[in-house]
């Protein structure tokens, strides 16, 4: 497993890559996987830790990203007579490693930060065995052996029955992310509106959300931690997510599901996928559709809300998916040797 | 042989890289020795060349240099059955592939751009067929196979017989080059100075060196071409050379020597090395002594310089040290595979 070492794996805060390989080992470890994870030397596993970085290079600036990904990914490859498969969550320099080992790479394209990172991907289409995280995210140009959500902890996260009084906003504050248009919608339907995350974008806080904050009506409550975040999903009436890009996953959506927290999404990349219309919450393609909703949102079943994440979405479905796959990896004829 | 792509082969004005390694190839070739040439697309060389990325990301800002990077490094690896040996000229990201193959990897350090890179030599320090560019350059952490100090196609050059009557001095405008130096030598000794170079430090040039230029004392030619470069080195009285840091070489000493032209130097770094004192010019330990040493200028033959620079930095002799080094390696019992 080679997580990526931008944070430690679990993260402490943000994190979303290292979040899932962190769900994904631990549940490949219960099943009785030997997985040996390359991770920074502050993670914590249960696995086999691999370290070559004594931390994530986000959280030391002191650290060369580039030294420690060369010396991190190398770390692996090198042992790769030792495992049936590597599993790769670090975009995609290790996948020009690929070629010079016989063990197969699977790759989980976790995001695209660059139209230009797709150029290395399809250099290797022939032998990279590809992971879409949604179907939405699928890039025409590139051959993927299977889409496999990414799943949570669902016990970590507590089933809230009843429903609470606030709308919701979850997640970095960035225009992709529609803090705005979440503030439109509780001040049109005269909601209470909590905002949780980073500021990402300081003069777009400045300008359409920051005016806007009261402590009262329009709450900011900055980055929250593991129980604070639990508290907040499971109390909420709704989470509204109105993105407006082509999000290839949502793990507050998720994330929210999981405590019974019914989620507003506009009807963009993977929101499909992941919201159930109707059934976990409201799929919408307008700021005034998306108020209609919240009038909507008395029909939604709390229960049946994370009954459909425990269903699609928990750690157990993904470490199904991806033992399925590796099975299937592992069953083809092994290719020749690289260059030797 | 793996150059780096941030320039063409050869560059086309900046690129000290590049320049040796098109110095070397073209060499190699002309011995009669079967060169591949990994390189940007653009670039001239008659060995066979094999590109990815289609100029220097250097010269075109649309380029993704991780991505060309990542491609252009695996393109030579996966081939490397093809080679007797791989020649990496692209710093250290090269060497965390080299585990993964058989063929012998040789890596002339161009430069240390950060002391953390040394720790990626370090970690291949058992397998890694390290270059350094002067003794003075050796780290005493890494082990070296060879010092090979680099060579230039001497015949570029002009021979100039006759001295000339001004002060030249040629580098990018910084600090570590001691451009105020240069011009405060010229002053005090009233000697004409030409300044010629990128200006890589706008304030250092605004502050310490705009003040002094009235174009006929202290004149400042920009950054020149090979042609005019070959006629300001050879036209000049001699090269100032002050330094404030310890370089690891200098090709505008070596240039300067091929037209005849002696180069006082800042004792520091790989001077020593470099400049035969009394011969191919003066080393040199303050501004007071460099202005001694100008005055001292008359004693130095033209000829002998010239002859200095062709017997230590030519080209053949560049050719010859790394030919001999191969050749050492080859005779080396082949070490196992890397992970296979």
């Amino acid at each position: 497993m080679l997580a990526p070492i931008s944070w430690r794996v679990p993260p402490r805060h943000y994190g979303p890559w290292e979040l899932v390989v962190s769900t994904l080992t631990e549940g490949l470890v219960r099943r009785g996987v030997d997985v040996t994870l390359f991770a920074t030397a502050d993670s914590i596993t249960t696995a086999k830790l691999v370290a070559v970085s004594p931390t994530g290079y986000s959280e030391d600036s002191r650290l060369n990203a580039k030294v420690y990904e060369g010396l991190h990914i190398a770390a692996a490859f090198e042992r790769s007579d030792e495992f049936d498969l590597i599993h790769n969550h670090f975009d995609f320099l290790p996948v020009t490693y690929s070629r010079l080992v016989r063990t197969p790479v699977v790759t989980t394209i976790h995001g695209l930060s660059s139209e230009q990172n797709l150029e290395v991907f399809r250099a290797y289409n022939d032998i990279a065995w590809l992971v879409a995280i949604s179907d939405s995210d699928r890039r025409p140009s590139l051959r993927y052996c299977a889409t496999i959500h990414h799943g949570l902890p669902i016990d970590d996260f507590t089933f809230e029955p009843t429903s609470g009084d606030y709308l919701l906003y979850f997640g970095r504050i960035h225009p992709d992310k529609g803090t705005a248009e979440a503030i439109e919608v509780a001040r049109r339907t005269d909601r209470k509106l909590v905002i949780a995350g980073i500021i990402q974008d300081a003069a777009y806080f400045e300008e359409k959300v920051k005016p806007f904050i009261d402590g009262h009506r329009v709450v900011y409550a900055g980055s929250v931690g593991p129980e604070e975040r639990n508290r907040l999903l499971g109390g909420a009436l709704a989470l509204l997510h109105l993105i407006n890009f082509d999000e290839p996953f949502g793990l507050s959506v998720i994330e929210a599901m999981a405590t019974g927290t019914p989620v507003i999404a506009f009807r963009r990349g993977s929101m499909p996928e992941i919201v159930s219309d109707g059934t976990s919450g409201f799929l919408v393609d307008t700021v005034g559709e998306a108020i209609e909703a919240v009038e909507r949102l008395g029909g939604v079943n709390r229960a049946s809300v994370r009954q459909w994440a425990e269903e699609h979405f928990s750690a157990e479905r993904m470490v199904d998916d991806y033992l399925e796959l590796y099975q299937r990896i592992l069953r083809q004829p092994s290719r020749p040797s690289g260059p030797h």
